[in-house]
């Protein structure tokens, strides 16, 4: 390492804010999304697979937390020029498919799609630059019939992957309630739709802020600006007390009942047209539900579900686990979100002139995941493999048979391909492995046509607890003839 | 669009060399790939999950093919400077893995990973710059029963996506073998490694192509250079006539069994001594097949593979599909190879300085599925879903209502969302979508209490060959009660 002329050897790491995922891992997200899927497919929704790469221009600039300016995607330059970037969500680059292949698909098209996406973000505790998103749409169905399906589907899906009724519920909003809203408090005028944008995006992120603020909060971000406890302000949307106060009965328009609820906000936005529309909407919305068994134990509306993106035109929904996990202090919370959506109907038009209605869901894949394990309820096989072990190395190709045999009864099974010199290391490995069964033949069984095999589980909790008459009872090792291997290894492992 | 303010709008493109994969080519490839992950799991492989982007350093320059140097990786500079790439395979991120990880993970590491890559070549048909690999290694293992244990589940992962027995063949080489040939023909000096490496890489190429160039060709590069039909020159290894009679011998060393292969072999690299390791190990490698009925009709011994990377160091070894297909041209010819690997013991070693053994196979997973595919052995539910039909758009409930009833009950199903004005468009649509059964209640059902259920199938069937008789005899239109939809579904397709 002192020899100036060798090169430094490269770091074996990940770049900043990108992990690796090993065994149960991969094979409980592969287990949750592949319930997903199903679920998806029943609906009549079909796989898409886009590539991770899409050109800048296609992919746009629609990130969802405009708070954060320096939030970006990875992107490079090609050699012919164009930049090129990874997709940082999926609905991006469904809406390119949407436009590119508009005469070929189906309409209404129901997709979904399941995959990494990549943000260019400062990286933070459980806070990655790739994770995983899934996600269902359906492009060019104009009737919130679509967005009531959505949220039906996305209620199924999360029973199915684990999570039973009781345990999440379904807040459905709609935008043009709020479009309402901010039309009665005077910061959007049908006439000029451009006119106070500045204003309802603080609106929009004061709302959103509800649950970390506080009314009090927000109120004042509704009006002058807040000052947070580091003393940095933040300039407010200028609105008058009377103006805020409409906004604020908005965010607790929420009643006991679905109809009540409707009706208060009905009162809310009396006098906007498009408000009114918006409420006859969640009602639609509401019935289609209802007609189907989807009730509020499962689905409720709710005004108070706002969801950050600025491209949603119309209902917006949002699922929450409702069951308290302990928080890294050790804290009672709520599990919080895990998925969310609504209807988007400008994303194709940007590339084809013309208004395309769409709507959809995304999953937070991981946060969901967290929480099925927080609650023991991930499904995916995590038994390592019987390992047989290598006590004479000329003898490697009737350990070679014994794996082959187990396989072939489809039981896992590995020979130990290390150094076998040391045999301690053999079953430090196969502990490793979390293999339920060692399977021994030294020179003695080899002649007498036997094999020794070692319940691991079973002697794990026999060293832990067990009395002498419970080991003398269930030995956890076991000599059999080498052609009862199989069958005594199916026993061992209960199967 | 005359207006000259009015920005350009987006194109709606996949950048060039991308595409996109719908429907069924998604659901094939991922039930072809989960079968293989239930092979490797059987055999003790753990599943891993790099993330995409790796940082430039850890992966290293190991593209396969040096003729081109204009290929390379998709890179770009992070805000620290660094620079991060899209990784272009999935060993050389298990190597950083390996090093990274080298003290929790268990020794020898088995594991199998899936999933895109990304190379930055000319795109050209059927040759993109993102698509699949389906990697299985064992790292830590030295003994060549690792790559024996390789090459078994590769036959075996072949048999379990459907390519039968006789269909497949796994050709197993060692590079030591050809490193003794080298030293033979006087282009390796075992003193001096490196020496010779110029015109060793040419050899290396030079065998590669014996299928495109013939053996006038191939002795042509072995020789002083090949002119090609377009004038190019292409500078040879500059090997003396007997000298290049030694490397072509190796190449035609194949002899009709496995043990007569391996005596010619061994007759050819006699007074190398790395030669004769290298066949020692094949000789290992065939016995240990052999004792798990691994004969030479799945696996065998063949001289001309070669594997164009350079960082092999024991066994290669390749799978070829042996059936003929028709190629673009109508034209009979063999398959080819879906799948290859070996022993590179040296890329861990870049890291930590400590040369760990590893062995690996790689499936080329787009042309594997391409087989399947022409053979018609694709194994994905393409059926698309049931489609209740929108008479009466007031009643849209109800007809919800029929499509939950009947995914309840298993059935894929769907009502059309679309702009129900026109009939004929949503029995357009459900033809579009492959639905097999579409769904019509009207204003007369719906007062009988009845749907009627059109056989889309059998209708289609019926339409191209039916004779009178059959048309009265089963009816392609049933009218039911409202209350029997499920049953009278199921009946017709058939499940």
């Amino acid at each position: 390492m002192a020899d100036g002329k060798s090169p430094r050897r490269p770091r074996a790491e990940t770049p900043k804010g990108f992990r690796d995922y090993f065994g149960a891992e991969v094979t409980e997200r592969k287990a949750m999304l592949d319930k997903i899927a199903a679920v998806y497919h029943r609906h009549g929704f079909d796989p898409l697979e886009t590539s991770a790469v899409e050109t800048v221009e296609a992919l746009g600039k629609f990130l969802p937390d405009v708070d954060r300016p320096n939030e970006g995607v990875f992107a490079w330059q090609d050699e012919d020029q164009d930049w090129l970037a990874l997709r940082y969500d999926l609905t991006a680059p469904l809406a390119r498919v949407a436009a590119q292949f508009r005469n070929d698909l189906p309409s209404p098209y129901r997709r979904y799609a399941m995959g990494p996406v990549w943000r260019n973000e400062k990286p933070g505790p459980g806070r990655f630059r790739q994770f995983y998103q899934c996600d269902a749409d359906t492009v060019g169905a104009p009737s919130v019939a679509a967005d009531a399906e959505i949220c039906a589907m996305l209620a199924d899906a999360l029973e199915e992957v684990g999570i039973p009724r009781g345990d999440y519920i379904v807040r459905v909003n709609n935008r043009k309630v709020l479009n309402g809203v901010m039309e009665v408090a005077g910061v959007l005028d049908p006439a000029d739709p451009e006119k106070f944008a500045h204003e309802r995006g603080i609106v929009l992120r004061a709302i959103d802020k509800l649950d970390r603020l506080g009314p009090d909060g927000v109120r004042a971000l509704l009006g002058a600006g807040r000052k947070d406890e580091s003393g940095d302000f933040t300039k407010g949307a200028g609105l008058g007390a009377e103006q805020a106060e409409v906004v604020m009965g908005f965010m607790d328009a929420k009643r006991d009942t679905g109809p009540a609820t409707i009706a208060r906000l009905r009162e809310l936005v009396e006098s906007s047209r498009i408000g009114t529309e918006g409420v006859d909407e969640l009602e639609t919305i509401a019935s289609l539900l209802a007609a189907q068994g989807y009730g509020p134990d499962r689905i409720v509306i709710d005004p108070s579900v706002v969801r950050g993106l600025g491209y949603y035109t119309g209902p917006v929904f949002e699922a929450e686990l409702t069951f308290e996990i302990l928080d890294e202090k050790g804290r009672k919370r709520q599990f919080g979100s895990v998925a969310g959506g609504g209807r988007y109907d400008d994303l194709v038009k940007r590339f084809t002139g013309q208004s395309v209605p769409a709507t959809g869901v995304s999953i937070g894949v991981d946060r969901l995941l967290a929480a099925l394990r927080a609650k023991g309820r991930t499904s995916a096989d995590t038994t390592g493999p019987v390992v047989v072990t290598v006590m004479d190395r000329d003898r490697m190709a009737d350990y070679m048979a014994m794996v082959n045999d187990l396989r072939r009864a489809g039981i896992r099974a590995e020979v130990y391909l290390g150094n076998p010199k040391n045999f301690g290391n053999q079953l430090k490995y196969a502990d490793k492995r979390a293999a339920p069964v060692a399977v021994i033949q030294g020179g003695n069984e080899a002649a007498n046509g036997t094999v020794i095999l070692k319940d691991l589980i079973l002697g794990a909790k026999l060293a832990e607890e067990a009395t002498l008459e419970e080991w003398k009872a269930r030995p956890a090792q076991v000599e059999v003839p080498r052609d009862q291997l199989v069958a005594a290894v199916r026993e061992m492992i209960g199967r």
